[in-house]
């Protein structure tokens, strides 16, 4: 089984990776339009070889890691894939994808979003494990061919993943608050700071707690950006629900009702107990 | 030497593991005026004793480890500590803390904040090396005594601790944005969550980026609304920032001006080549 993949950065290169690992594919071939990540995850070994587009359509199973507006784009190249092939994508957004998809190659597209990363990115940012014991997100399923649909399955849940079911409109709703809206929080807390009169003074006290808060605000702004125009309204709506909250939090301060603030900070606190 | 420290939870017991792990005094009493938290941190050998606030109050050194409020009502009855003890605070703020110290001590008081911590509260969340390559600020020090200026320096660089000075004021409102802004956010981000119709098929997506942004939403609400109350100027300040920020984004994202959204998070990744 030739397994193919396009992008050949964190996601694609670490998803080589842990194809490798669980022997999965007799070749991991890999493309990535951009040159210089090709020649260099050849170099460090993430696939067996690389390809050129017509050459990489043959594979059995075709993984798309790359940005999810470059996954649309794709997927109208894809229309005269083989019967037996598997489309397989991995955007952090679902329903514009899914619509997008060409109907001659519906039922062999997997629509999957692995609730996984890092905020780094490149074939250099590649590591192993990265999908182990993670989530991943399967939409629309009800759409696919029972072969692409098990096949897919049997992937994830060899390379360690978890598998929940969901709609497409779902997804999107739901990872506008677990990923998107803290990505748009990420980037503006970094802002804010970068803001300041002498944003260096300031940065010299940040510990764990800002580091964490900041460290999405790393990730690739040409794949973020995608994401927020693919899931504009909801993440808007999440971006609202958000403001919302903050500015109840500082009519409280402002007002110093803080028995309030406390039983606001403890409403928050029973995340926890479901996450 | 004896030292002394009032409140034996994180920072208290934590600090106490530090002391002992560097040699540093003779015996190490505590006083929490919690007795279930004093005869948690006896039994997990935090301190050698317990000691009512008398005993304390004859301590070479004074470690404060209490939320910020308790600490300028415990500095009151600090007055008549004899003139060759230092006393030593940890809060979060440091104004207000500072132009409360009465008169008698203000040559006794350093004013400190170690920029360290973990999202867990309580003499069972006291951990080895909480302090270890962490800066700490020391605010106001040509206020002090030489004498204790020097010994609160030795003690922090023992427990190898990077000092940084700065003037209270500053002090806070470079805290705001580096700390308390982001336990803001935090824990509007989880009640932002919360608020969904089932927070609970959202937390499923929950991976490692949103984990990040909300824990500190598990830290002490006691702690942090007091926190919030005696910085409340400079916090409000900095949530109006970032509430700009994001609203920026929000009309970049809203108006689909893609490439200034782009530009928008280029420049917050730049707080990491700083950071």
């Amino acid at each position: 089984m030739q397994i193919g993949i396009v992008g050949l950065g964190l996601m694609g290169g670490s998803l080589a990776l842990d194809l490798k690992r669980h022997n999965l594919g007799d070749i991991i071939v890999g493309y990535d339009r951009n040159e210089i990540h090709a020649a260099k995850a050849i170099e460090l070994g993430l696939v067996d070889k690389l390809v050129d587009f017509d050459e990489l359509k043959k594979s059995d199973v075709i993984f798309l890691a790359i940005p999810v507006e470059g996954i649309i784009k794709t997927l109208q190249e894809l229309k005269d894939i083989a019967h037996k092939t598997t489309v397989i994508d991995l955007g952090s957004t679902k329903e514009k994808i899914v619509k997008s998809c060409p109907s001659q190659i519906r039922k062999n597209f997997i629509a999957a979003h692995p609730m996984t990363g890092t905020e780094y990115s490149g074939p250099q940012a590649a590591i192993e494990g990265l999908y182990q014991d993670k989530i991943v997100v399967l939409c629309n399923t009800e759409e696919n061919d029972e072969l692409h649909k098990k096949r897919a399955e049997k992937i994830f849940v060899t390379i360690g993943m978890h598998i929940v079911y969901m709609d497409a409109k779902e997804h999107d709703r739901h990872a506008a608050y677990i990923s998107h809206l803290p990505h748009a929080i990420s980037y503006a807390l970094a802002n804010a700071v970068l803001g300041q009169e002498d944003p260096k003074s300031i940065l010299i006290l940040a510990a764990g707690g800002f580091r964490d808060m900041s460290r999405l605000a790393k990730s690739s702004p040409a794949m973020w950006s995608d994401i927020f125009k693919q899931n504009k309204e909801n993440l808007l709506t999440s971006i609202e629900d958000f403001k919302k909250e903050l500015r109840h939090a500082s009519t409280l301060i402002e007002e110093e009702r803080w028995e309030e603030l406390k039983k606001w900070m403890e409403k928050a606190r029973k995340l926890h107990e479901i996450l």
